[in-house]
């Protein structure tokens, strides 16, 4: 049974009703303003709480951080490449997507996830073999957009394609090329493709993308982290987009 | 005994020749590429290195990758502010500080330092409390940047103010204030302080600066995490001395 730990994780997930909740676990003596919220929005919401000694919550927690909190629900659904197009169509803006390609870290996708919600991404498209992840690690520190926004699991460029076809570019950012993030045109609806740190974008990806960026630093240092990296190409899109 | 792991920030302390090497501890059949350049580059340091056996390394390592290389050295030596403004007064360049308070994260820290680096930023200023971290945990993801950046453990605000009168401009990040990281100077002398995700900016640190940023998102979603705003900020402090 997956589940959930912390408040702000819960809370996210009740509020964002894709996980169907078999109940909520609170310690004795749990701190009371962030519990009244979750017993509020669980009791509206027809989710049954059990108050339980310390022990019996952290055997089922991974670590030390829950809070207090955790809770047993159903996985969250993964949204489809029909969904997220349905999606754009109805945005009024133009759509902006990330593709995550080779992360090889719960808590760099976690932080990843909670930056492109905070700069205005839609939906993300992560690889196949990233959901291997242990759900409640990539969770906590998405801070509740984990919850929140559309993922995508893909396993070949064909959805990729389906997204060009409605218009939308497929940007790649890669080390070394010569037209920056800041000289392209991220305001136009946009997927923004980050590679993982060991082998960068695939080939297969490469070779539908409409044009690379790369993002311009010290010559001689070491590459940024695909989170970083991430971070950063999103803010460009969004400065873009609030300043066009 | 504090100690590295990998080649890559073996590699790195060795060159920056700020650490005193004991031996470098090397697993029997560790793969080729790497190993040379570190054993070429310890025998001409007159660094000593052993080759043991994968349980001997696994018991000083503290994770799984090591690569099989490990070695036991001096702690890397913290700069003064005095060196920094030596430092800065031979850049031929405007000088570019990382202020960090409440990092809770030893492997964002190091993430952090890595992009830091990349980004052009000249050393970084640490409150007290982080040199708790454990030095290993930082200085994997930091990825050889641990070795190379300066690093300055700062304990009041003094040192800021030393910084403030040789001409540096002390721009605090907080959400929601007015002027936006792409408004604020950042191709003058600069320190930029990032604050952590709980408290943010310490009351000292904010009295004392001479302006604030703020980076622009949706306003519903929550706040980035320290290491990518801290990322996102230095990214635009590179841009602006790149263009302007």
């Amino acid at each position: 049974m997956p589940h959930l730990e912390g408040r702000q994780s819960i809370l996210a997930a009740l509020r964002a009703r894709q996980r169907k909740f078999q109940v909520i676990l609170i310690r004795h003596g749990t701190h009371a303003e962030g519990v009244d919220e979750v017993v509020s929005t669980a009791t509206d919401l027809g989710v049954p709480i059990r108050y339980v000694e310390s022990r019996e919550l952290d055997s089922f927690a991974h670590g030390a951080s829950h809070g207090g909190m955790l809770a047993m629900c159903s996985a969250k659904p993964r949204a489809s490449v029909e969904d997220v197009i349905e999606m754009i169509r109805r945005l009024s803006e133009p759509a902006l997507l990330l593709l995550l390609e080779g992360v090889d870290d719960a808590r760099n996708l976690g932080f990843t996830l909670r930056s492109a919600e905070a700069l205005g991404v839609h939906a993300v498209l992560i690889k196949k073999h990233l959901w291997d992840f242990d759900e409640t690690e990539v969770a906590r520190p998405a801070s509740g957009a984990y919850e929140r926004l559309p993922l995508v699991q893909i396993d070949s460029v064909q959805p990729l394609q389906q997204l060009q076809q409605i218009g939308l570019q497929l940007i790649g950012c890669l080390a070394n090329v010569k037209q920056t993030i800041y000289d392209a045109d991220l305001t136009v609806p946009t997927i923004l493709a980050i590679g993982g740190e060991k082998r960068g974008l695939s080939g297969a990806v490469r070779s539908i993308c409409n044009s690379f960026v790369t993002i311009p630093g010290r010559g001689d240092a070491s590459s940024l982290s695909l989170s970083h990296a991430g971070a950063i190409v999103m803010a460009e899109a969004m400065r873009q987009r609030l300043t066009r």
